[in-house]
């Protein structure tokens, strides 16, 4: 195979090819990169992550939109001093799965704290984000069952649907929605809609009311999974759920531990009944270690502050507001962001590569989206505010942005 | 359904009832484990995981066999101080996937040293073992392909092969194998065995020298899950191919953090190409956020000491071989155990919960596992030893086997 452009997509499994030969056919992949010259990818960083970074490469600091610790948890004194006391208590792991001797008092602490903030009755931890996700699904769904999914939730979720049936809802239609609620009535036992309260890559919110009352009304389950709203939205970062003012009317939430708590991990929350089912029956929980000691004691302290601590919310609706007006104000297409991430809409798979390299040559790192994890006629840059992001940071992405502009047009025509 | 006796099968996916159904039937289930008066499952505890533990409902430490720190390193000062210096200088979490911007130098680190460690030329972390085995499966495995799989390989990978094909290969069953691979020679692409180094429930060995010789000349790849293996067998710890003098000669070695390293996560070694590969088609490494700092030096910590300090791994063949000669010369039935991991052969679901009760009652627990984790026949208590126990710990789980045996047999008859 030679191709003028190689995406992801070219390497996948649907090839002719074994494994082997498949990794050796990458490679096209990897020299088509580097002849972008844009170090997008697995790029070592010599600080933790946060508003600006030391990175491979790199004499100063840059200035960072890559993460995802909206409310900068990962590098407070707070949070950090947590760590080391549970880990002075505790020791590195917990070594074995929750169910059989790794369940640790706080992590039944977290449980109750994190089920009552999102307003669920029960919770359970897993040591990956991805891993519950996929773990709840692959219990609760089966060949009877059958989940109704946006197009744009979570590789995690797809992960957890091998075995069961699936059929797309389309993005926030809610008319589209209730046909197929409609036409699936009677022909499955568990009928699952599967919904982000925040898409990742578009930044957009899902019309969560009017999705709540066409399950309810076609008694079908709904799961939101809410890893870019917890901590985000709502008056008391309480999510996606606070906001819409649809607390404890959703059947499951889950969420993770890596973007507003700062660490690593996820949860699912729901019905005392229903987490201890999952209990016994969620794979990646059973059969996985439990999280760290120094993992839940940060998530309980980052909790406690995005409880007590508003001013670190406000912070950073303070900073999305700003970026964008800037941006809109100027031009750039920002699609149907409303969070704290914003696609830059570039609309070409090569520009996009082009402009993150400018970027970096200004000691900016973004990330590029481009297919197939978005549709060429989307490819963007992808930038995520953090409460820890400076007035001064903000300007320096709107003003390179403006001076590539010049060279390379990225605002709307 | 009312039933005289409830396995966790009687409440699986396979059910004509949905997911609140099948959840709320569940409770009749753990009203018969409440009813045994066995607290075996959910047990939270109060200190970190090790010889002895602090757990509820108990005034005094009870001596515990149900950690997989083979090494003790989850409770050592090293690795807890080097924990808590990475702690402070990258932050609780790394907030990003690896492969956009939470890839921190001592990740790139712990890639090398671990995959020289177990003889490989490259490896890939993940932030949990679980995602380790599936992620890397999904990436490498689709329709045109098929896993020739030991039945007793993990669960873990089990979760990665709902997209590929599968076939049984028996358990160290050479003559079986070959059989099989001539059987599947020209049919599929890659041709991928999968087996366990040490397995986890009967603490065996894989016939790994025949195995690797039948791959050879089938042409197929072969995937060793060493989580077991590493830190403990081989005369410098480097695992199971060393045991057998084997290393380099593995397609793909997967290991996890949560057993000898004494923290959470896993890890995937093979060649620089095909872990270049996963770099970018490993689901749970590219959509998951990657290993906490923490971890991420407790660990590199944990194989320096495993490296340095072989007394540690001694001390722990000290423990395995006392107890097994133990356990043996008074007629205990420990299988086909040559680990650490000793199964006390019950052969009976309702016995092993009352001789699991019966030794919590003297201070002691141990894991019971009955119908569906293993067969009804073999039903049996799981004991892991540890460097860190004592021999008083080892001769009280020894007598308390004696003394429970006149009441109940426990002895081959």
């Amino acid at each position: 195979m030679e191709k003028n452009y190689y995406s992801l997509k070219d390497f996948e499994l649907s090839l002719k090819e074994n494994a082997i030969e498949r990794a050796n056919d990458f490679q096209k992949y990897i020299n088509q990169l580097n002849g972008f010259g844009c170090k997008s990818y697995w790029i070592a960083s010599h600080t933790g992550i946060g508003a600006t970074m030391n990175i491979e490469g790199y004499d100063k600091p840059v200035i960072s939109f890559i993460a995802n610790d909206y409310l900068g948890m990962s590098q407070r004194e707070e949070t950090i001093y947590a760590g080391i006391e549970a880990l002075k208590k505790y020791g590195t792991g917990a070594c074995a799965a929750q169910v059989i001797g790794g369940y640790l008092d706080i992590h039944k602490q977290l449980e109750e704290e994190i089920a009552s903030f999102v307003g669920q009755e029960d919770a359970i931890l897993f040591s990956s984000g991805f891993g519950a996700n996929a773990g709840i699904l692959r219990a609760l769904l089966g060949k009877n069952d059958i989940a109704l999914t946006d197009p744009f939730i979570h590789t995690s979720t797809l992960a957890g649907l091998h075995g069961t049936n699936i059929k797309r809802i389309g993005h926030n239609d809610l008319e589209y929605l209730e046909m197929v609620l409609k036409e699936v009535k009677d022909q499955y036992e568990t009928k699952l809609v599967i919904i982000d309260g925040v898409y990742s890559q578009d930044g957009d919110l899902s019309a969560l009311p009017g999705i709540i009352a066409l399950c309810k009304k076609y008694d079908a389950m709904l799961m939101v999974d809410d890893a870019h709203g917890i901590g985000v939205m709502g008056a008391n970062g309480r999510g996606t759920a606070e906001h819409f003012d649809c607390l404890g009317q959703i059947d499951i939430i889950t969420g993770t531990f890596s973007k507003s708590f700062g660490c690593v991990g996820g949860f699912a929350a729901a019905s005392k009944k229903l987490i201890q089912y999952l209990r016994f029956y969620a794979d990646s929980n059973v059969f996985s270690a439990a999280p760290t000691p120094q993992v839940t004691a940060s998530v309980l302290k980052a909790l406690e502050l995005i409880k007590t601590r508003p001013e670190i919310r406000q912070k950073l609706w303070d900073n999305t507001n700003y970026l964008r007006k800037e941006l809109m104000e100027r031009g750039f297409d920002i699609g149907k962001s409303v969070s704290p991430i914003f696609p830059i809409m570039v609309r070409d798979n090569k520009k996009v590569y082009q402009i993150a390299k400018m970027l970096q040559e200004r000691g900016i790192f973004t990330i590029a989206i481009v297919y197939p994890a978005v549709r060429t006629k989307e490819a963007r840059l992808r930038v995520s505010i953090l409460s820890t992001h400076e007035k001064e940071h903000l300007d320096c992405l709107v003003s390179a942005l403006e001076e590539i502009n010049q060279t390379i047009p990225i605002k709307k025509q």
